[in-house]
C-alpha cells in the first residue's frame, strides 16, 4: 500500500466507514453484500406472500388442531423445497381446551352469557367454525364459582389502591376487568392475590370497539360479540410448557404434576364480548366509578360490590398435545457453527391470518428469497435456522420448548434471534438487545417506506416528532442520531431465547396505520387483513425487507455488527431513570403521608361520600446508587474506545465475534431475578405486574416499585457486577481485536 | 398614652392587626363588628331559606312569565316587611320565545327530534308544565334551513383548526356541536362566522349524562330527554337588551331596530337532548373523529359531512317583555352615598331551584339578618341595595338594563358589588376584583365548613392540594399565603358593574360536590336541589354567612377593605402568562411552521387517510412588554407603600374611601375593548371566543391569541397606561391618608 492509498484507507475509515459502509462489513464486501440485498429485493413477492395467506388462515389453526399440524407440514415442505435441511421438533406439552364455559348472572336479573362470536355473512371466513376455539383464556384454572361482581378496572395494582380507598375489596367476589393496559394473565394473577375467586375479562368498547371506530364488518374494529382470547399463564414467572419449566418437554421429561404447575391461574378467569358485559355491568351498583375508569358502554359504570351476582364456570380437557415446531437449517458456508435463528409462530387463536401468519408468509418470502441467493452462489457465511413455531398463542410453548431443550448448543452458537410476529401497515417498530440498535438504525436508513418512498427511518422519527407524548421520545427524534430501539419485555417467542438464555435477540414488525381490533377473535381472518390492516402485504413486504437485511447481514458480516455506543447510552438512561423513580416515590411518599397525616385529604375529600385518604406508604430511603453509576461510566468508556475500532479487519477474527456474540450471555444470571429463577436477564424482563410490559434493569426496577426497599442496594450491585462484566468483555474484544 | 401602652399599641398594630383583626377597621371596631357577625349568624336560617325554596321554585318563572312576575312581588314584599325601601324597577325589553321549532333528520333515514322533556312521577315538580318553556336557545335568530350535518366537537375555534386538517368546513351545512368548554354563545357564533347555515347544540353524556354519573331520577344526571336552554346571545359583545346598548332599556329608550341587533345570532340554533342526538349522530359518515372528540353515545362518532341531513325550523315570538328587578335599598346610617350593591337574579329557566333560586334564597336570609340587625339598633354605616334581578337567563338584561339606566350614580356612589347565584355543595368559590383578594381571604378564614369544622379556606386549599392538575395552584396552594380569587369573566350580573362600569365586584358560590346535569333543564327543581344539590340548604346558610359578612364589613369598615398586595401579585402573574403565552406561541409556530416545511408532518400522516397537514401560520414577532413591565413594578412598590399603612385612622378619612372604592373605575378605559366597546374593563373580561371564560389583561391576550400581531404592543401601551394609573391612585391615597 502507497502513501496515497493509505491515505485513502484512512480517509475511508475516518469519513466513509461510517457513513457509508455497513457495520460489521470491509468496504469491498459493503458493496457486496449491497448488491446482494437487492437482488434479494427482487425475489421478495407480494403475491406469493398472499397465497400462503390465504392457505394458512384458510381455517382455524391453533396447536393440537389439525389445520395447525397440516400447516407445520405446509411450511415444512415449502422450505425443504427450496434447499432448507427441515426437522419437524416435537414436543408434548399440556394443553387445556374448554368444556364447560358458563357465565350466568343470577341476581339481581337473570343473565346468560351467550359466550359466543357472530358469523359474518360479509367475511365467508367467519362461517368457517369447524374446529373453531370458542372464546376462553388458556390456563385458566377449572373452577365454579359464584360471588359479587366488582369493577376493578384494567386490574392492575394501582387499580386496586383506588378501590381500597372506596372500601372496596374483591375478596370472596368475582372480578370483572376491562382487557388492555397490562397483559392479560396479570389481571387474574393479581385479582388471585386480592382474594377474588373468579375474573372475567371483556373488551370495552371504549379501547376495542366502537368507541374507537367502526365495527367489523363496517369497519375494523371490534364489533359488540367480539371476545379476545388467550393465555393467562403466568408467563413473568416461566413461559413454555407449565409442567416442564426449564427443560424441553420431550416425551419422556420429567414433568411438575399438575399441582405443582404455578403458572396456571389460582382462580377461573373468561373473557367476554362487550355485548355479555353490559347486562353485568348494567346490574351493578354501588359508587360510581373514578372518571378515568369510564367506558364507552351506554350506562353509569359502578364499581359494585353486587348486586350483580354470577355463576361463573370454566373446566378444560388438560391434555397432553404435540406441538411442531419446523426447524430449517441453511448450514453456513464459512463458519457454520455460528447460527442466525429467524423465527415466527404458526399457530394462530383461529384463522390467525394477522396473528401470526402475516409475519409467517414475510419470513417464508425471506427464506424463499435467501436460498434462491445461496443457489446462484451466495450461501450466507454463517448457518441460518428458519423457525415455524407451534404453540405460541398458549404461552410461547413451542419457542420455549425448543430452547430449553437445546439450551447448551444455543448457547454456544447463537449469534442472535430474530423475531416476527402479526405484521401491519405504518411505522417500522423494532425491539430488541441495544447492542443492535445501530445495526437496525442502519437497516431501517437503507430501507423505504413502501408508499412515501422516504426511509422507514425518517418516517418514524417524523412520527415521534409529531404524535410522541414522551418529552424524551421528542427530544431524541430531534437529537439523537439512532431511533432508541425498544426494549423487549414478553410477548412473544424471543423470550426465551433473550431473557432465558441471552442471546441477542430483536423483533421486527410495522404498525400504526392498519387497525382494528381483530386480534385473538373469529374476525383475525385473510378478509379482516387484506382490507384492513395491510391490503396488497406492501408493508409485508417492508418487513421481508427489513428482517430479510438483518438476517442476511448476521449471516454475512465479516464482524459482527454488534455495537456498545447505543446500548450504554440506554443503559445510562435506565439508570437516570431509576434514580428518578426511587426520587419521585420517596417525594410523593413524603407530601402524601404529609397531607394524609395533616389532614388534607380528609379536608379535601366529600364528608358525604365514603371516599377514604390513601393509606401511610412507606417512606422511601436513599439507595447507593454509586456501584450502578461506575459500572455505567465503565461502559461508556469501553463503548467509546470500540468506537474507535473501525476498520474491519479483512482477515476475520473469530475469537472476537465469539466474545462479540456471547456478550449478551453476560448479561444474565444463572440465579435468575428474584422470584423467578426462569427469567436470567439481568437488563431486559417483561414487568412482573404488567406482563408484557418491559422492565429495564428490571431487579432493581420491581424492588423500587413494588417497595421492597431492602432488596434494592443488594440488586443494585449485582445489576453494577453484570454492567461491569460487559465492559469488561468490550474491553477484551478491543484487545483481541488489536 | 405612657410610653408602655404605646408599646403595645405599636405592637398590636405590627403583630395583632393583620393576625387578627378586621380589614378596614380598627380593633375596637373589629370586637364589635366580630359581635354583630356573630348575631348576625344567628338569625341565617336554613328552615326559613328551606320555604323561599320551595315557593320561588314551586313553577316555571322566567322572565315575561306571570310566575316571574308573582316571584318578584313575592321578594319585594319581604323585603319590604323587613323595613326596605323597595322599588320594582321595570325595563322594556325584546324577549323571544319559542313558536317553531322543528327539527327533523331527511336522509339517510327519516327522524323527528321529541324536543321534549320527560316528566318524572319521581319529581312532583316535573309534572308542573304548564307556563314551561320548551327547549330553545334564546336569541337564536328565526331561520328554516336544510343541510347537512358536521360534528365540529365543542366548536371551539381550534376544533375548526382540526377540520380543516380534514378539509371538513362547514359552509352551507349545519354543525351539531357538544355543549360545554365554551360558553354556548360561541358554538354558533363561530359556526355562523366559518359558513354554517344552522348550529344544533347537543349535551353528550359523557360530560352531562350517564357517562358522568346515575342519571335523574335514579342520580342526579342528565337523563336522556334534558335539554340545556340557554342563551346565545353574543355577550361577549355586548349583554342586556339587544336594542338598547349602553343605555337603559326604559320605556320611552331610543332602540336599535331589530336588524341593527348584532349580538342576536346569524344562523339559527336549536339544543336538543342526547337521546335526540343519537340517531342524528348515529346516521352521520365520514372519518371518524379525533380520539379526544369522543363522546359517550354507544356509536362510532363520524365527523360527516352527511350523510345525515336534516331541516332545522325555529321561529320565535320577538315580544317586548317588561322585566321587573326588585331593588331594595337600606340608607346607611353614616355613609349614605356609598352603596354597597347585592344582587342575585331571580327568573329562572324553569322551575328555576339550584339557578338561581339557591342563591337567591342565601341573599333573602342575609337581607333579613341585616335587617334585623338594623332594627336592633346596628344600622350599616353604608348604604346597602339588595337586588333582585330579572332577565339573567336570557342575557344579563334586568341587572345590564339597570346599571346602565344608572351608570351616572352607580359610578359615583357604588363602592362594590356582590353577586350571589346558584349555590351547590363543596368548596367555596370567589371570583371578583382583586382588590378584594385579602378582604375575601380573611372571610374565609373566619367562616367555618358546616360539616367539617375547619375553615373555609383550610378546605379550599387542602382541595387545590390534592385535586388541583395545575402547577401553579398547587403551588399557590402550598406557598401563597392567600388563595387566590379568580378573575372574572362572565356568566352572573356582576358583569355590567365590573366590565361595564369598572365597580369592584365578587361572586360568590359553593359548590364540588352537589353535582348534577339539572343545568337549564326541567329537572332544575326544588326536589333535584334538595335531593342532590345542598340537603337541608346547609351550604346556602354557609353563603349567607360569607357574603353576608362581606357585605357588612363593606358597609362597616372605617377604611374600606381595599388592598393592593394580592392585586399587584395578580397582575405580574398575568404579565407572566402573556410573554409566556407569546413566547410559547413562538417557538411552536416556529417549530410547527418548519415540520411543515421539511415534510416531517407528511411522512408522520398515514398516507391511506385524508388527513393534511396544519396550515402554515403567521410567526410571532417579540414583543415589547417592558411598559407593562414597567408599570407592574411601580404597582408592585406603590402596593407595598400601601401595606405599611397599617393603623386605621379613627378619624375616617373620607377623601380615602373615596379614592378607594373609585380606584377599579381607573380599570377601564371609556373607547373599550377593541371590537366591544361596552366592555370597558382593562383587567378584566370574558374572552370574545370563550363567552364565560375569563380574559385577563383581555386586549393584550387576545391580540396574541387571535394572531393580530400588530395590534399587541398598542394594547400593551394602553394596559400600562391603565396600570400606571392604579399605582398613581394607590401613591395618591397613601397621602391622602398621612
Amino acid at each position: 500500500m502507497n502513501k496515497f492509498t493509505l491515505f485513502l484507507a484512512l480517509f475511508f475509515i475516518n469519513h466513509q466507514l461510517f457513513a457509508e459502509d455497513l457495520l460489521g462489513f470491509s468496504i469491498d464486501n459493503s458493496d457486496f453484500q449491497k448488491q446482494l440485498e437487492a437482488d434479494y429485493d427482487k425475489y421478495v413477492n407480494s403475491e406469493e406472500m398472499d397465497d400462503w395467506l390465504r392457505y394458512l388462515s384458510r381455517e382455524p389453526h391453533h396447536v393440537g388442531s389439525l389445520a395447525g399440524k397440516k400447516n407445520a407440514e405446509y411450511i415444512s415442505n415449502l422450505l425443504k423445497s427450496w434447499g432448507y435441511e427441515v426437522e419437524i421438533s416435537e414436543y408434548h406439552v399440556l394443553i387445556p381446551t374448554p368444556r364447560i364455559r358458563e357465565l350466568r348472572m343470577i341476581a339481581p336479573s337473570l343473565y346468560e352469557a351467550t359466550l359466543d362470536e357472530d358469523s359474518l355473512p360479509e367475511d365467508p371466513s367467519t362461517l368457517i367454525r369447524e374446529n373453531l376455539l370458542p372464546p376462553y383464556n388458556a390456563f385458566s384454572t377449572d373452577g365454579k364459582v359464584e360471588g359479587e361482581l366488582v369493577f376493578v378496572n384494567y386490574g392492575m395494582p394501582q387499580d386496586y389502591e383506588v378501590l381500597e380507598r372506596y372500601g372496596i375489596d374483591v375478596e370472596g367476589k368475582i372480578a370483572i376487568a376491562k382487557y388492555g393496559r397490562s397483559w392479560r394473565g396479570i389481571k387474574p394473577k393479581l385479582a388471585g392475590e386480592k382474594g377474588a375467586i373468579g375474573t372475567i375479562i371483556y373488551s370495552d368498547p371504549a379501547d376495542d370497539g366502537f368507541g374507537v371506530g367502526d365495527v367489523y364488518p363496517k369497519g375494523p374494529f371490534k364489533n359488540e360479540s367480539g371476545v379476545q382470547r388467550g393465555s393467562v399463564m403466568d408467563m413473568p414467572t416461566y413461559p413454555g410448557d407449565v409442567l416442564t419449566p426449564g427443560i424441553g418437554a420431550t416425551k419422556s421429561a420429567k414433568r411438575l404434576s399438575f399441582n405443582e404447575a404455578i403458572t396456571i391461574t389460582k382462580i377461573p378467569v373468561l373473557p367476554i364480548s362487550y355485548r355479555d358485559a353490559l347486562p353485568l355491568l348494567s346490574a351493578m351498583e354501588g359508587p360510581v366509578v373514578p372518571p378515568e375508569w369510564r367506558g364507552d358502554l351506554p350506562i353509569t359504570y359502578h364499581l359494585g360490590p353486587g348486586p350483580a351476582k354470577v355463576k361463573l364456570n370454566v373446566e378444560f380437557n388438560w391434555e397432553t398435545t404435540v406441538a411442531y415446531n419446523v426447524i430449517a437449517t441453511l448450514k453456513g458456508s464459512k463458519f457454520p457453527d455460528e447460527w442466525i435463528i429467524r423465527g415466527n409462530h404458526h399457530d394462530g387463536w383461529n384463522h390467525g391470518a394477522a396473528d401470526p401468519i402475516s409475519g409467517m408468509v414475510a419470513l417464508l418470502s425471506e427464506a424463499k428469497a435467501i436460498a434462491q441467493l445461496a443457489k446462484m452462489g451466495h450461501k450466507p457465511a454463517r448457518t441460518i435456522i428458519y423457525a415455524a413455531w407451534d404453540a405460541e398463542e398458549v404461552g410461547l410453548i413451542g419457542s420455549t420448548e425448543w430452547v430449553e431443550d437445546h439450551a447448551n448448543e444455543l448457547r454456544k452458537h447463537a449469534v442472535a434471534y430474530l423475531n416476527t410476529d402479526g405484521n401491519s401497515r405504518g411505522f417500522v417498530n423494532i425491539g430488541g438487545s441495544h447492542i443492535l440498535e445501530r445495526f437496525f438504525n442502519q437497516i431501517i436508513e437503507q430501507v423505504n417506506d413502501p408508499i412515501l418512498g422516504i426511509s422507514l427511518k425518517q418516517r418514524k422519527q417524523a412520527f415521534l416528532r409529531i404524535n410522541s407524548d414522551s418529552e424524551q421520545q421528542q427530544d431524541d427524534a430531534e437529537n439523537r442520531n439512532d431511533i432508541r430501539i425498544n426494549p423487549l419485555g414478553s410477548g412473544s417467542d424471543y423470550t426465551p431465547f433473550l431473557q432465558h438464555l441471552g442471546i441477542a435477540s430483536a423483533n421486527i414488525a410495522f404498525g400504526g396505520e392498519g387497525s382494528g381490533g381483530s386480534y385473538h377473535t373469529l374476525y383475525d381472518t385473510y378478509e379482516h387483513f387484506t382490507k384492513w390492516r395491510d391490503p396488497g402485504l406492501i408493508y409485508g413486504v417492508s418487513l421481508a425487507q427489513v428482517a430479510g437485511r438483518a438476517t442476511l447481514r448476521l449471516a454475512n458480516a465479516e464482524r459482527l455488527p454488534f455495537e456498545f455506543g447505543g446500548f450504554a447510552d440506554n443503559i445510562q438512561l435506565y439508570v437516570d431513570q431509576l434514580e428518578d423513580l426511587a426520587n419521585s416515590m420517596r417525594e410523593n411518599t413524603i407530601i402524601q403521608n404529609a397531607r394524609i397525616n395533616d389532614g388534607t385529604y380528609k379536608a379535601a375529600l366529600d364528608p358525604n361520600k365514603n371516599v377514604m385518604p390513601p393509606k401511610i406508604k412507606n417512606n422511601v430511603p436513599y439507595f447507593n446508587f454509586s456501584p450502578l453509576r461506575n459500572a455505567v461510566t465503565k461502559l461508556v468508556n469501553s463503548a467509546n474506545d470500540f468506537k474507535a475500532l473501525t476498520k474491519v479487519n479483512q482477515e476475520v477474527n473469530q475469537e472476537v465475534n465469539n466474545l462479540l456474540y456471547t456478550i449478551e450471555r453476560l448479561m444474565t444470571r444463572n440465579e435468575g431475578l428474584p422470584g423467578r429463577e426462569w427469567y436470567k436477564h439481568y437488563i431486559y424482563a417483561p414487568g412482573y405486574y404488567t406482563g408484557y410490559g418491559v422492565k429495564t434493569i428490571p431487579a432493581v426496577r420491581e424492588a423500587i416499585e413494588q417497595r421492597e426497599f431492602d432488596q434494592v442496594e443488594n440488586q443494585i450491585n449485582l445489576s453494577a457486577e453484570v454492567v461491569e462484566k460487559i465492559a469488561a468483555r468490550i474491553d477484551a474484544i478491543i484487545i483481541a481485536a488489536n
